[in-house]
């Protein structure tokens, strides 16, 4: 059986452990090497992996992984570390799938406006493929690097693809007010993700400000083919994972929920990672796999979608296998039902 | 020192344990009865009772409340049996402050309408006063009968309240994405809230037809002085308790965020109750407290709203006591802070 | 590939559910039919099924699975209605795989004694397997009865079975004092388990009562050879899934932390799903796989053992599938990693 | 209405708020200062606080305190630094109700052994007493110095009370498995507290040499007479608040069930604060209280003690209060009801 040995920069955050109990039930990939400042074993940075996988991380070296084998690297880094060590990577012929920020925006400007940093890498960004199979589809098996995009674009962008296509509702105005388990503010300990301070409670943080702002911005532009503006709102749930955002538009002219259903079920009839659905899905109908559900609803003369996912795997990991699968000519579902 | 003697109707509830605990701290109200169609003590219902208070419950009779000298009754039942229960209280001359929906809504067919039952007491509909104090309070204090208000139209109303007073927002298409812990779902076990359903998981309910949103509108339509239309959609956490509400309206003329925080800070200067902040406010600021908070926000050109507080005291049973204090001429804040 | 054809009897709660998740990701396995008195699709049942199983529930009937080729049925049907159903499907040459209590206790009167009811089936009580394959591995293989073991006994067994094994602690008086997710409650909605009486709190329930206890002596008296007695307290924690026990027994002999760890490293050496470790176990680390973790210490000369393990996965289904695997000569591990 | 000055030291943490809160509503306290490194307003570093309190924070200094007229301290500062910062209080004249652990153990060798720290006040040790109000509470009124209890201490001292002080239990080798919420690891963050790593999972730290184990063998020795040793294993809930120990002890005699509640109910008789229940508490029935509940039982000749309690208020602020109370001459509940 074809193996494609990958490996995994940065390994001891939550999108790493996904990635590599993805890539173990893969029967195509092989993790042969896992980077982190952390020397550590990885089961000690994940007492989940004991006894599942025997790697010992080690500093990033490009030169290494190629010697290795490696065809195509996960990136679990930080923004603004990726585009300093991404670049060699490529250099050396190896594929790459960013899970960070810094190859999503296509406008150096616009990232350097929103993540308030200079984007160093112009020339890989130049020919980055925002990983997002359902909508860049035709572009992501050919592409050397892929900026995997952020968990709650996905919910914004394919809850409002098919209306965005048709051009069913005003570009500008549109509220997506999103609702994200704590795990997508990473591992690292701060205050507001100290247990007994968001446990239960609810809050909502980066309002009018949210970095993900640009990058469904820019995604909805490219369906719509002209510029879209939102209003995003993310709030942090007490709940480890999931993401549901609630997105509220105004159709351009009198629509019917039923209307609408058949449209979602036609736009996505051959994605089969988006299951649309009736009746209003709760995250944890999608928790641990790679599905984003979506219902949309008409609503005293609005439209209203809801689209929810687990924003670790669909949000982050699976989106990335996904990619893989595409990249490497493998069936798009493989390993991740 | 005076004591106003008080009676519970519904003992088995979360509001109802609530109201207990608020009760026996306050210096002015004796509670002498409690009733329910479970005859046993309060106790054995809800086990934090133990040793507070030494009372059974009995099944209702409105003659023998009106002999232990029972001047105002708090009504902790379902809505439809309210209406069958509370003539008889106002015909013995004791007054009610009844927590359940059946007299919020001036319009007995617009009740009808949203909550499929047919309104028995048209005659006490006529007077009964809504029972939120910052916006109704000059009528509460000679009211015999207070609908309480819901717990979401609160962080509605008063979110809202000073833009539409000045008229700065448009008074239809106005979106209330609400996010509410479980205990406003009551107390009796479903599918819905048990407890591996709903744990670990967000999702959206009664989209589009929630009870709560006449009242909202019949609400900010008297404020507003012109009718008002919203869409109002409530969502399940997985916590105990709290509310947290987000608003999105859009101004009628361009308007600063240091403006609307001036405006805010004055419409509420002598609300005890509501707290104006700057920073998004968490739920659990708010939680076991009668404070309701709220920070206002301009997002590229709408006003945004962020309104929290706990359903159960301040969206219920603080209130009530809040509405108690004025009825019996104490200081709206006794046994509340 | 080899299918084999598998039944599920009573798809409606949470084994069945997780019974599906992992047999549709087994390559020797092929569900064909799910019996349940609610006959309804099992995605509307369990909606994170939707899309990834096209079955509609039906009233279970033994001839009809026999003709659809069904090889083994599991049983996720509550005791007492299990040893009403499996008699038939036994008769048609069907093997089974019992999820319920009913032939897991050797001895009918002890299971009358714990169970309060009377078993019916002593024909095939007699050739029941207890399905715990590090244990009774070696009759599994040729069983047409698995009585799948409980959650809790899993932990209990599996962390005392070494040390029972060499006679290294006294064999009454161990206490097992275990903690579970309320997933172990079951999918029937009661008060105990409404998310508003459970979340945030913990509390012991069946104190000296619970139905686990002859299940773990039973198996350890085995092991030991010898009468075991213990004191079993399960306990309620505010979360989904996993069960921790915390075990505290006396050396026979004075033992070193450093032998014992040793010792349980050698029993469990050929056991792919047991993990010896020497930090304390989170059930976290466990969650959604079918391992155990087992960490012995040595605390002021009694021996402390800490079991963790996923009450679903390890302590049902997935074990579950692992005895599958040896009943069908597939690797135990087949579908598990 | 006699009105006590009181200071509270180290404002930063979760004792410090909810000391906050109960003296707010206590009638006969004035929260006169709050010290703390962090020189902000109370309620920037504990957002509940905003419009309760109108105090910022400054560095302690005790002649300031003194010239303010405070009358008692309540130290919140961690272990260590409490007998730096202790002292010149207690030279100024100022009582102080201490809730680090630095004065609970009265053999200064005892301390350094569990805390690895050097004990620098040794005349101030000598005359502090334990702050446990049911079985220090003669000691009291008349204290300089109060070594205000731990939060596991306190559930398994007044859960083994009864037993010891009557001989009726064997006094080496007591179990007491205790379950905890996150507060009780306080408020700095760190990876073990961080919400995606405690939240959904259940563990236990500190096995066999967590601090507390001294001080409870202390005070069960004071209530024996006689050297008491137990093996205390503590274990994290994925909840806020709230404490259950599972106590196992072996009767010295054959017990009933029947005469030791008789026991717990005459011994506990004039202690307010403790529920002595037939059932088995919850830890919620004790959240946001100064209750203990505690429960009997026999269980196969071994004897199993529950007892429930809110950790930060019985555990901490609250039972700190119940102190102040008695050193000020005030009705042992005031404020704490």
């Amino acid at each position: 059986m074809t193996k494609t040995k990958v490996a995994i920069l940065g390994g001891s955050g939550y999108t790493a452990v996904e990635l590599v109990k993805l890539l173990l039930r893969h029967p195509h990939a092989e993790i042969v090497a896992v980077s982190s400042r952390q020397e550590e074993h990885l089961a000690d940075l994940h007492p989940a992996l004991l006894g599942r996988i025997d790697l010992r991380c080690k500093p990033f070296d490009a030169a290494a992984l190629k010697e290795l084998g490696v065809e195509v690297a996960f990136g679990c880094l930080p923004h603004g570390t990726s585009m300093e060590t991404i670049p060699p990577l490529l250099a050396a012929g190896i594929r790459v799938i960013d899970l960070s920020a810094d190859y999503r925006i296509r406008d150096a400007r616009v990232y350097e406006q929103w993540y308030k940093e200079v984007h160093h890498d112009a020339a890989n960004l130049s020919h980055a493929v925002y990983g997002l199979p359902e909508v860049y589809g035709a572009r992501i098996g050919g592409a050397k690097l892929i900026a995997n995009p952020g968990c709650y674009p996905q919910t914004a962008i394919l809850g409002l693809a098919p209306l965005a296509a048709n051009k069913l509702i005003e570009l500008s105005g549109i509220v997506i007010d999103s609702k994200s388990g704590v795990s997508g503010a990473g591992r690292t300990p701060k205050l507001t993700t100290h247990f007994p301070e968001c446990n239960e409670s609810v809050s909502a943080y980066s309002v009018g400000n949210h970095r993900h702002t640009p990058e469904i911005e820019q995604a909805l532009s490219d369906i719509a083919g002209a510029p879209v503006s939102v209003i995003f709102t993310p709030h942090l749930m007490p709940m480890d994972r999931g993401i549901l955002s609630t997105i509220y538009a105004t159709p351009t002219r009198a629509v019917t929920e039923a209307e609408l259903v058949e449209l979602y079920r036609g736009y996505f009839a051959d994605k089969p990672f988006v299951r649309v659905r009736t009746s209003p899905p709760a995250t944890k109908d999608t928790a641990h796999t790679n599905f984003l559900d979506v219902c949309v609803k008409v609503v005293r003369g609005k439209v209203l979608v809801l689209a929810a996912e687990d924003n670790l795997i669909r949000g982050a990991s699976g989106v990335a296998v996904q990619n893989f699968n595409r990249m490497f000519g493998y069936d798009e579902r493989t390993g991740l039902l």
